[in-house]
Protein backbone atom coordinates (compact mmCIF):
# COMPACT_ATOMS: atom_id res chain seq x y z
CA UNK A 1 0.00 0.00 0.00
CA UNK A 2 1.03 3.59 -0.14
CA UNK A 3 1.89 5.65 2.55
CA UNK A 4 -1.35 7.82 1.61
CA UNK A 5 -3.61 4.15 2.46
CA UNK A 6 -1.03 3.36 5.55
CA UNK A 7 -2.40 6.75 6.99
CA UNK A 8 -6.15 5.68 6.20
CA UNK A 9 -5.96 2.50 7.67
CA UNK A 10 -3.86 3.51 10.97
CA UNK A 11 -5.66 6.92 11.59
CA UNK A 12 -1.97 8.69 11.52
CA UNK A 13 -1.42 11.93 9.78
CA UNK A 14 0.86 11.34 6.27
CA UNK A 15 3.37 14.02 7.97
CA UNK A 16 3.28 12.07 11.13
CA UNK A 17 4.26 8.24 9.54
CA UNK A 18 7.03 10.33 7.43
CA UNK A 19 7.67 11.80 11.50
CA UNK A 20 8.58 8.22 12.60
CA UNK A 21 10.16 7.49 9.52
CA UNK A 22 12.53 10.25 10.05
CA UNK A 23 13.03 9.45 13.80
CA UNK A 24 13.82 6.31 12.62
CA UNK A 25 10.70 4.52 14.73
CA UNK A 26 9.45 2.68 11.50
CA UNK A 27 11.27 0.55 9.09
CA UNK A 28 11.13 1.71 5.36
CA UNK A 29 9.19 0.80 2.57
CA UNK A 30 9.76 -1.31 -0.17
CA UNK A 31 10.94 1.53 -2.35
CA UNK A 32 9.32 1.28 -6.02
CA UNK A 33 10.60 4.75 -7.28
CA UNK A 34 12.07 7.74 -6.36
CA UNK A 35 9.58 9.14 -4.40
CA UNK A 36 7.56 6.15 -4.11
CA UNK A 37 7.49 3.09 -0.89
CA UNK A 38 5.14 0.56 -0.52
CA UNK A 39 3.85 -0.46 2.87
CA UNK A 40 3.00 -3.79 3.90
CA UNK A 41 0.71 -5.12 7.07
CA UNK A 42 4.38 -5.28 9.30
CA UNK A 43 3.94 -1.31 8.72
CA UNK A 44 0.07 -1.24 10.12
CA UNK A 45 1.16 -3.07 12.83
CA UNK A 46 3.89 -0.53 13.49
CA UNK A 47 2.39 2.64 13.22
CA UNK A 48 -0.45 1.45 15.59
CA UNK A 49 2.02 0.59 18.17
CA UNK A 50 3.98 3.85 18.05
CA UNK A 51 0.58 5.87 18.03
CA UNK A 52 -0.48 3.92 21.06
CA UNK A 53 3.14 4.10 23.16
CA UNK A 54 2.44 7.96 22.86
CA UNK A 55 -0.54 8.56 22.99
CA UNK A 56 -2.45 5.59 25.76
CA UNK A 57 1.25 4.93 27.30
CA UNK A 58 2.48 8.65 26.83
CA UNK A 59 5.75 7.38 26.08
CA UNK A 60 8.26 9.96 24.15
CA UNK A 61 9.13 9.74 21.06
CA UNK A 62 12.99 8.78 22.70
CA UNK A 63 11.31 5.86 24.84
CA UNK A 64 9.02 4.43 22.41
CA UNK A 65 12.61 4.73 20.58
CA UNK A 66 13.98 2.48 23.41
CA UNK A 67 11.37 0.27 23.70
CA UNK A 68 10.81 -0.57 19.97
CA UNK A 69 14.50 -1.53 20.20
CA UNK A 70 14.03 -3.69 22.71
CA UNK A 71 11.18 -5.45 21.07
CA UNK A 72 13.50 -6.10 17.93
CA UNK A 73 16.44 -6.73 19.68
CA UNK A 74 15.37 -9.39 22.73
CA UNK A 75 16.03 -12.74 22.69
CA UNK A 76 13.20 -15.27 23.49
CA UNK A 77 10.00 -14.39 25.63
CA UNK A 78 11.20 -14.13 28.59
CA UNK A 79 14.15 -11.97 27.61
CA UNK A 80 11.72 -9.71 25.69
CA UNK A 81 9.60 -8.85 28.74
CA UNK A 82 12.57 -8.34 30.79
CA UNK A 83 13.92 -6.17 27.47
CA UNK A 84 10.98 -4.18 27.02
CA UNK A 85 10.06 -3.66 31.20
CA UNK A 86 13.38 -1.92 31.42
CA UNK A 87 13.28 0.38 27.93
CA UNK A 88 10.32 2.07 30.04
CA UNK A 89 10.48 5.31 31.36
CA UNK A 90 9.90 5.70 34.81
CA UNK A 91 7.32 7.31 36.09
CA UNK A 92 8.77 9.86 38.55
CA UNK A 93 10.64 13.05 37.66
CA UNK A 94 14.55 13.45 39.15
CA UNK A 95 14.11 15.90 42.01
CA UNK A 96 17.36 18.31 41.60
CA UNK A 97 19.63 17.60 44.12
CA UNK A 98 19.55 20.08 46.99
CA UNK A 99 21.70 20.44 50.30
CA UNK A 100 24.77 17.01 50.11
CA UNK A 101 24.15 15.79 53.30
CA UNK A 102 20.61 15.91 53.61
CA UNK A 103 20.07 14.41 50.30
CA UNK A 104 22.31 11.74 51.28
CA UNK A 105 20.51 10.68 54.27
CA UNK A 106 17.24 10.34 52.44
CA UNK A 107 18.83 8.72 49.75
CA UNK A 108 19.82 5.69 51.96
CA UNK A 109 16.89 5.88 53.88
CA UNK A 110 14.67 5.39 50.53
CA UNK A 111 16.95 2.84 49.73
CA UNK A 112 16.48 1.48 52.90
CA UNK A 113 12.81 0.98 53.13
CA UNK A 114 13.18 -0.64 49.22
CA UNK A 115 15.74 -3.15 50.38
CA UNK A 116 13.04 -4.07 52.93
CA UNK A 117 9.97 -4.31 51.20
CA UNK A 118 12.19 -6.30 48.37
CA UNK A 119 12.79 -9.00 50.86
CA UNK A 120 9.28 -8.69 52.93
CA UNK A 121 8.18 -9.72 49.81
CA UNK A 122 10.96 -11.94 48.61
CA UNK A 123 10.62 -10.12 45.30
CA UNK A 124 13.81 -11.17 42.99
CA UNK A 125 14.77 -8.03 41.31
CA UNK A 126 18.17 -6.51 40.06
CA UNK A 127 20.02 -4.08 42.15
CA UNK A 128 20.41 -2.36 38.65
CA UNK A 129 17.03 -2.64 38.08
CA UNK A 130 15.57 0.91 36.46
CA UNK A 131 12.15 0.13 38.84
CA UNK A 132 14.37 0.58 41.88
CA UNK A 133 16.38 3.47 41.44
CA UNK A 134 12.45 4.99 40.49
CA UNK A 135 10.91 3.48 43.59
CA UNK A 136 14.03 4.64 45.66
CA UNK A 137 13.21 8.02 44.10
CA UNK A 138 9.53 7.83 44.71
CA UNK A 139 10.03 7.16 48.64
CA UNK A 140 12.87 9.73 49.19
CA UNK A 141 9.99 12.49 47.86
CA UNK A 142 7.09 11.06 50.21
CA UNK A 143 10.06 11.18 53.13
CA UNK A 144 10.53 14.26 52.34
CA UNK A 145 6.95 15.25 52.63
CA UNK A 146 6.44 14.44 55.79
CA UNK A 147 2.71 13.34 55.58
CA UNK A 148 2.22 10.44 58.15
CA UNK A 149 4.97 8.36 55.27
CA UNK A 150 4.80 4.91 56.57
CA UNK A 151 7.24 2.29 55.11
CA UNK A 152 5.52 -0.70 56.21
CA UNK A 153 2.29 0.20 54.14
CA UNK A 154 3.60 -0.28 51.15
CA UNK A 155 3.16 -4.02 51.59
CA UNK A 156 -0.14 -3.87 51.42
CA UNK A 157 0.23 -2.41 48.24
CA UNK A 158 3.13 -4.40 47.20
CA UNK A 159 0.48 -7.76 47.35
CA UNK A 160 -1.76 -6.18 45.30
CA UNK A 161 0.85 -4.77 42.65
CA UNK A 162 1.74 -8.56 42.67
CA UNK A 163 -1.51 -9.64 42.18
CA UNK A 164 -1.34 -7.65 39.17
CA UNK A 165 1.40 -8.25 37.89
CA UNK A 166 0.30 -11.98 37.67
CA UNK A 167 -2.40 -10.73 35.24
CA UNK A 168 -0.47 -8.99 33.19
CA UNK A 169 1.55 -12.29 32.55
CA UNK A 170 -0.66 -14.11 32.43
CA UNK A 171 -2.01 -12.10 29.55
CA UNK A 172 1.33 -12.74 28.21
CA UNK A 173 1.69 -16.40 28.71
CA UNK A 174 1.05 -17.82 25.38
CA UNK A 175 3.67 -15.22 23.33
CA UNK A 176 6.60 -17.00 21.61
CA UNK A 177 8.86 -14.58 20.38
CA UNK A 178 8.00 -13.50 17.37
CA UNK A 179 7.77 -9.61 16.60
CA UNK A 180 3.96 -9.48 16.26
CA UNK A 181 3.66 -10.96 19.87
CA UNK A 182 6.81 -9.08 21.49
CA UNK A 183 4.67 -6.09 20.31
CA UNK A 184 1.76 -7.52 22.13
CA UNK A 185 3.62 -7.73 25.30
CA UNK A 186 4.89 -3.89 25.20
CA UNK A 187 0.99 -3.41 25.17
CA UNK A 188 0.85 -5.38 28.23
CA UNK A 189 3.50 -4.15 29.81
CA UNK A 190 3.70 -0.48 28.86
CA UNK A 191 -0.48 0.32 28.11
CA UNK A 192 -1.83 -1.69 30.91
CA UNK A 193 -0.77 0.67 33.72
CA UNK A 194 -3.00 3.97 32.56
CA UNK A 195 -5.68 1.62 32.25
CA UNK A 196 -4.95 0.30 36.54
CA UNK A 197 -4.47 3.80 37.31
CA UNK A 198 -7.75 4.94 35.65
CA UNK A 199 -9.65 2.03 36.95
CA UNK A 200 -7.91 2.67 40.46
CA UNK A 201 -9.28 6.20 40.26
CA UNK A 202 -13.04 5.16 39.47
CA UNK A 203 -12.81 3.01 42.07
CA UNK A 204 -12.01 6.12 44.30
CA UNK A 205 -14.91 7.90 43.17
CA UNK A 206 -16.95 4.95 43.84
CA UNK A 207 -15.44 4.96 47.63
CA UNK A 208 -15.83 8.47 48.05
CA UNK A 209 -19.60 8.24 47.04
CA UNK A 210 -20.35 5.77 49.17
CA UNK A 211 -19.42 7.85 51.99
CA UNK A 212 -20.67 10.90 50.85
CA UNK A 213 -24.06 9.12 50.41
CA UNK A 214 -26.32 10.65 53.06
CA UNK A 215 -25.14 14.49 51.51
CA UNK A 216 -25.71 13.60 47.32
CA UNK A 217 -23.96 15.88 45.64
CA UNK A 218 -26.87 16.32 42.40
CA UNK A 219 -24.65 14.45 40.39
CA UNK A 220 -26.06 11.99 37.50
CA UNK A 221 -24.14 8.62 37.80
CA UNK A 222 -23.34 6.51 34.53
CA UNK B 1 11.48 34.02 57.50
CA UNK B 2 13.27 35.05 53.91
CA UNK B 3 12.91 33.72 50.34
CA UNK B 4 16.27 32.21 51.13
CA UNK B 5 15.65 30.23 53.91
CA UNK B 6 12.70 29.04 52.67
CA UNK B 7 15.02 27.79 49.80
CA UNK B 8 17.09 26.11 51.82
CA UNK B 9 14.26 24.37 53.63
CA UNK B 10 12.94 23.29 51.46
CA UNK B 11 15.46 22.84 49.23
CA UNK B 12 13.82 24.28 46.07
CA UNK B 13 15.67 27.03 44.28
CA UNK B 14 15.15 30.63 44.69
CA UNK B 15 14.21 31.36 41.48
CA UNK B 16 11.84 28.22 41.15
CA UNK B 17 9.54 29.77 44.33
CA UNK B 18 9.57 33.15 42.28
CA UNK B 19 7.82 31.32 39.12
CA UNK B 20 5.79 29.24 41.59
CA UNK B 21 4.48 32.77 43.34
CA UNK B 22 4.19 34.42 39.69
CA UNK B 23 2.18 31.23 38.26
CA UNK B 24 -0.62 31.54 41.59
CA UNK B 25 0.82 28.57 42.84
CA UNK B 26 1.93 30.10 46.06
CA UNK B 27 -0.19 32.59 48.62
CA UNK B 28 2.21 35.87 48.86
CA UNK B 29 4.26 36.40 51.50
CA UNK B 30 4.01 39.09 54.44
CA UNK B 31 5.51 42.30 52.71
CA UNK B 32 8.00 43.94 55.26
CA UNK B 33 9.46 46.10 52.67
CA UNK B 34 9.27 47.06 49.13
CA UNK B 35 11.51 43.95 48.22
CA UNK B 36 11.45 41.71 51.07
CA UNK B 37 8.60 39.73 52.07
CA UNK B 38 8.18 37.42 55.29
CA UNK B 39 7.72 33.57 54.84
CA UNK B 40 6.07 30.94 57.44
CA UNK B 41 5.60 27.31 57.50
CA UNK B 42 2.54 27.15 55.19
CA UNK B 43 4.83 28.49 52.70
CA UNK B 44 7.01 25.22 53.42
CA UNK B 45 4.81 22.95 53.40
CA UNK B 46 3.02 24.44 49.78
CA UNK B 47 6.24 24.93 48.39
CA UNK B 48 7.16 21.23 49.55
CA UNK B 49 3.61 19.90 47.75
CA UNK B 50 4.20 21.71 44.66
CA UNK B 51 7.55 20.33 44.38
CA UNK B 52 6.32 16.74 45.25
CA UNK B 53 2.82 17.29 42.24
CA UNK B 54 5.77 18.29 39.58
CA UNK B 55 8.40 15.92 40.38
CA UNK B 56 7.27 12.51 41.95
CA UNK B 57 3.09 13.40 40.76
CA UNK B 58 4.72 14.71 36.88
CA UNK B 59 2.21 17.18 37.03
CA UNK B 60 2.41 20.25 34.26
CA UNK B 61 2.04 23.78 36.28
CA UNK B 62 -1.34 24.35 35.07
CA UNK B 63 -2.85 20.98 36.41
CA UNK B 64 -1.00 21.82 39.58
CA UNK B 65 -2.71 25.12 40.24
CA UNK B 66 -6.03 23.19 39.27
CA UNK B 67 -5.21 20.59 42.02
CA UNK B 68 -4.09 23.29 44.24
CA UNK B 69 -7.01 25.25 43.67
CA UNK B 70 -9.34 22.36 44.39
CA UNK B 71 -7.56 21.90 48.02
CA UNK B 72 -8.26 25.65 48.86
CA UNK B 73 -11.87 25.34 46.94
CA UNK B 74 -13.45 22.17 48.47
CA UNK B 75 -16.17 21.94 50.94
CA UNK B 76 -15.55 19.33 53.79
CA UNK B 77 -13.10 15.89 53.79
CA UNK B 78 -14.92 14.18 51.09
CA UNK B 79 -15.72 16.83 48.78
CA UNK B 80 -12.07 17.73 49.11
CA UNK B 81 -10.87 14.26 47.88
CA UNK B 82 -13.72 14.54 44.93
CA UNK B 83 -12.25 17.98 44.25
CA UNK B 84 -8.71 16.98 43.93
CA UNK B 85 -9.61 13.28 42.07
CA UNK B 86 -11.33 15.26 39.19
CA UNK B 87 -8.53 17.77 39.17
CA UNK B 88 -5.69 15.45 38.07
CA UNK B 89 -4.85 14.85 34.46
CA UNK B 90 -6.39 11.91 33.27
CA UNK B 91 -3.41 9.49 31.89
CA UNK B 92 -4.30 9.63 28.46
CA UNK B 93 -3.38 11.96 25.88
CA UNK B 94 -6.14 12.22 23.31
CA UNK B 95 -5.59 10.70 19.78
CA UNK B 96 -6.23 12.79 16.75
CA UNK B 97 -10.11 12.69 15.56
CA UNK B 98 -10.15 10.26 12.63
CA UNK B 99 -11.95 8.70 9.97
CA UNK B 100 -15.78 9.62 11.56
CA UNK B 101 -17.80 6.57 11.09
CA UNK B 102 -15.21 4.62 12.24
CA UNK B 103 -14.32 7.18 15.18
CA UNK B 104 -17.86 6.73 16.06
CA UNK B 105 -18.29 2.93 15.83
CA UNK B 106 -14.78 2.55 18.59
CA UNK B 107 -16.20 5.39 20.75
CA UNK B 108 -19.36 3.55 21.12
CA UNK B 109 -17.74 0.04 21.70
CA UNK B 110 -15.31 1.51 24.38
CA UNK B 111 -18.30 3.56 25.96
CA UNK B 112 -20.35 -0.06 26.31
CA UNK B 113 -17.13 -1.28 27.85
CA UNK B 114 -16.90 1.04 30.23
CA UNK B 115 -20.69 1.19 31.38
CA UNK B 116 -20.42 -2.74 31.33
CA UNK B 117 -17.47 -2.62 33.63
CA UNK B 118 -18.75 0.10 36.01
CA UNK B 119 -22.26 -1.92 35.96
CA UNK B 120 -20.30 -5.24 36.99
CA UNK B 121 -18.61 -4.06 39.33
CA UNK B 122 -21.76 -2.11 40.85
CA UNK B 123 -19.24 1.63 40.77
CA UNK B 124 -20.78 4.90 41.55
CA UNK B 125 -19.08 7.09 39.14
CA UNK B 126 -20.81 10.18 37.37
CA UNK B 127 -21.23 9.44 33.30
CA UNK B 128 -18.99 13.04 33.59
CA UNK B 129 -16.57 11.59 35.49
CA UNK B 130 -13.34 12.52 33.82
CA UNK B 131 -12.27 9.13 34.88
CA UNK B 132 -14.93 7.32 32.87
CA UNK B 133 -14.13 9.74 29.64
CA UNK B 134 -10.34 8.98 30.27
CA UNK B 135 -10.95 4.75 30.61
CA UNK B 136 -13.05 4.79 27.52
CA UNK B 137 -10.32 7.15 25.60
CA UNK B 138 -7.85 4.14 26.72
CA UNK B 139 -10.43 1.55 25.88
CA UNK B 140 -10.99 2.71 22.52
CA UNK B 141 -6.83 3.12 21.63
CA UNK B 142 -7.11 -0.95 23.48
CA UNK B 143 -9.39 -2.27 20.78
CA UNK B 144 -7.96 -0.59 18.10
CA UNK B 145 -4.20 -2.30 18.37
CA UNK B 146 -6.34 -5.61 18.10
CA UNK B 147 -4.01 -7.30 20.52
CA UNK B 148 -6.41 -10.05 22.19
CA UNK B 149 -8.27 -7.29 23.87
CA UNK B 150 -10.79 -9.47 26.02
CA UNK B 151 -12.63 -6.35 27.89
CA UNK B 152 -14.12 -9.13 30.08
CA UNK B 153 -10.31 -9.79 31.65
CA UNK B 154 -11.04 -6.09 32.77
CA UNK B 155 -12.65 -7.12 35.80
CA UNK B 156 -10.15 -8.60 37.21
CA UNK B 157 -7.95 -5.20 37.01
CA UNK B 158 -10.91 -3.41 38.53
CA UNK B 159 -11.26 -5.75 41.28
CA UNK B 160 -7.56 -5.11 42.46
CA UNK B 161 -7.84 -1.17 41.75
CA UNK B 162 -10.96 -1.67 43.92
CA UNK B 163 -8.78 -3.27 46.65
CA UNK B 164 -6.18 -0.32 46.17
CA UNK B 165 -8.67 2.55 46.52
CA UNK B 166 -9.48 0.99 49.63
CA UNK B 167 -5.78 1.07 51.29
CA UNK B 168 -5.96 4.72 49.68
CA UNK B 169 -9.50 5.63 51.30
CA UNK B 170 -7.97 3.89 54.94
CA UNK B 171 -4.73 6.06 54.33
CA UNK B 172 -7.33 9.24 54.02
CA UNK B 173 -9.29 8.31 56.63
CA UNK B 174 -7.98 10.42 59.50
CA UNK B 175 -8.33 13.62 57.10
CA UNK B 176 -10.56 16.21 58.00
CA UNK B 177 -10.97 19.61 56.35
CA UNK B 178 -8.18 21.75 57.28
CA UNK B 179 -5.96 22.69 54.48
CA UNK B 180 -2.90 20.81 55.49
CA UNK B 181 -4.41 17.73 55.94
CA UNK B 182 -6.46 18.24 52.16
CA UNK B 183 -2.64 18.40 50.97
CA UNK B 184 -2.51 14.89 52.64
CA UNK B 185 -5.13 13.60 50.47
CA UNK B 186 -3.43 14.99 47.42
CA UNK B 187 -0.32 13.15 48.11
CA UNK B 188 -2.70 9.71 48.47
CA UNK B 189 -4.67 10.50 45.43
CA UNK B 190 -1.98 11.85 42.98
CA UNK B 191 1.13 10.24 44.18
CA UNK B 192 0.21 6.72 44.82
CA UNK B 193 0.00 6.25 41.61
CA UNK B 194 3.78 6.18 40.21
CA UNK B 195 4.45 4.45 43.37
CA UNK B 196 2.03 1.85 42.65
CA UNK B 197 2.91 2.15 38.78
CA UNK B 198 6.75 1.10 40.10
CA UNK B 199 5.86 -1.70 42.59
CA UNK B 200 3.98 -3.44 40.04
CA UNK B 201 7.11 -3.32 37.68
CA UNK B 202 9.15 -4.67 40.14
CA UNK B 203 6.19 -7.66 40.84
CA UNK B 204 6.28 -8.51 36.81
CA UNK B 205 10.22 -8.53 37.25
CA UNK B 206 10.35 -11.08 39.92
CA UNK B 207 7.45 -13.53 38.26
CA UNK B 208 9.86 -12.66 34.80
CA UNK B 209 12.96 -13.87 36.78
CA UNK B 210 11.37 -17.05 38.51
CA UNK B 211 10.12 -18.07 34.63
CA UNK B 212 14.11 -17.79 33.83
CA UNK B 213 15.46 -19.36 36.75
CA UNK B 214 16.89 -22.08 34.86
CA UNK B 215 18.66 -19.65 32.07
CA UNK B 216 19.69 -17.30 34.69
CA UNK B 217 21.17 -13.78 33.21
CA UNK B 218 23.88 -12.36 35.58
CA UNK B 219 22.58 -9.81 37.06
CA UNK B 220 23.31 -9.01 40.40
CA UNK B 221 20.34 -9.22 42.56
CA UNK B 222 19.18 -6.46 45.51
Amino acid sequence: MKISELSRTTGVPVASIKYFRRQGLLPAGRATAATLAEYGDEHVQRVRLIKALTTLGGLSIAATRDVLAAVDGAEGPDGTLKAISYALPVPVAQAPVEDADQEAEAESAAAADVADLVAAMDWRVAAASPHVQGLRAALRELRRLDAGYQPDRLVAYAELAHAVAGLDLERAAGFDDSPALAEQAVIVLALSGPVLELLRRLAQEDRVRRRMELVGDGDDLL
